[in-house]
């Protein structure tokens, strides 16, 4: 994979969308984010065994250990390792949680992947589709687990996709199957660089696949590295979501 | 300020925006987001003293004691006594920072604002404009140092808008000043319910009055509650920046 072209100008973008089981009040996916301290971003995903609120407790539990770890300093195998210790002491092994950590870490300009999951991390870049899944145990249960640990240069027109098995197992209980690489790669093939209206377009289809009703939790993150468009130095953030009715 | 009509389905909507001094590598503002184990989100703004490296150094250490407790479900007045505490033992009462707080509680249905700034949050709702700037003391040197805290319910069209001073004083160099409440109330008045729009103009319109030089970091947070338009119930998040050349 490649170095970055020194003449090009990069931006980040970001994107996160998630969508809870049908009929539960709440996912049971967490996502959170926090800023390196030495610079950069890093990226937390967490699938909470089962559904509802038992899984959010765990899921919060577990990205909460991993985001103040990372904002300390702390490098993401070592804060993955800390969650997976810490979540069985906590719930002596009876609980397990699937921990995704995309960090783009402007130190060493890398962007570090860490699973801790059976779905598999996309990559597309300028080589073309990579797909991360050397098998990979979820946290909490077993002794000595340690994530699979991916590093890549950063460079421009990459994208990484990350997903719970909500979105992995769109349709499957209605006989399909969601070949979510595909439409990645279709997509960035049709040169469109806007990595929310990716995001956007793989929850939608997931849905989709269960005809409405998902059938678990779904989340999908999104991160790429673009030939910069933005004309000001400024950061941007934004969130958006519908309030659970009274 | 009212009680949300039972009829009306909000989504919420919060919106970021921040560059960093003229000429220095990185903005000593940090702002923070995380969910509230409840329920909700809380977004933290820390302007810390001076600028550049050694006022990021210090922001990044109160929000991250800030943002741990507060994702612990500690209530946002002492997440704010607490980051004063620790500031002000670490740094020997000899550095400062501004602290803004602003959460979306779903659990009581309010929203808290908490502020140690001299800067005032301004709260736009179908009440009309109101300014919440009681006298508050930044965090950090003097003893028992407490927020200024206001609690609204949540209601539809209620946008709150906080931003650091070099929004403030945008312009002062240059005999201007910026009437950011007076350009907020404008731009809702028209009826857009965009809160990534008007953060970006605020920041716009700031930068402009420094004549395209930031005498200052400068950030802008807006959350506002306004009626329903996304039909799916998908969360969304999305981050963008430019990254520092190599």
């Amino acid at each position: 994979m490649q170095e970055q072209d020194d003449d090009v100008e990069l931006e980040l973008q970001v994107s996160v969308a998630k969508v809870g089981k049908y009929a539960t009040s709440e996912s049971g996916d967490t996502l959170e984010i926090v800023e390196r301290p030495q610079g950069g971003l890093s990226l937390v995903l967490v699938d909470g065994q089962r559904s509802g609120r038992a899984a959010k407790l765990i899921s919060n539990l577990v990205s909460r250990k991993a985001i103040s770890l990372l904002a300390e300093g702390v490098r993401d195998g070592a804060a993955a390792r800390a969650a997976h210790d810490y979540l069985r002491a906590h719930r002596r092994g009876q609980v397990s949680a699937e921990l995704s950590i995309v960090s783009l870490d402007l130190v060493t300009r890398t962007i570090v992947i860490s699973r801790n999951s059976h779905c598999p991390v996309l990559v597309v870049d300028k080589d073309g589709l990579h797909r991360l899944d050397e098998p990979s145990q979820a946290i909490g249960v077993y002794t000595r687990t340690k994530p699979v640990i991916t590093e890549l240069s950063v460079a421009s027109d990459t994208w990484i996709i990350v997903f719970t098995d909500g979105v992995l197992d769109a349709g499957r209980r209605f006989g399909a199957s969601f070949d979510v690489a595909g439409m990645a790669a279709a997509f960035i093939a049709r040169g469109d660089d806007d990595a929310a209206a990716l995001a956007d377009a793989i929850l939608a289809r997931a849905v989709e696949l269960d005809k409405g009703r998902p059938q678990d939790d779904m989340s999908v993150l999104v991160l790429a590295l673009v030939p910069r468009k933005q004309i000001d130095h400024a950061r941007r953030l934004t969130v958006r979501f519908p309030l659970p009715p009274l």
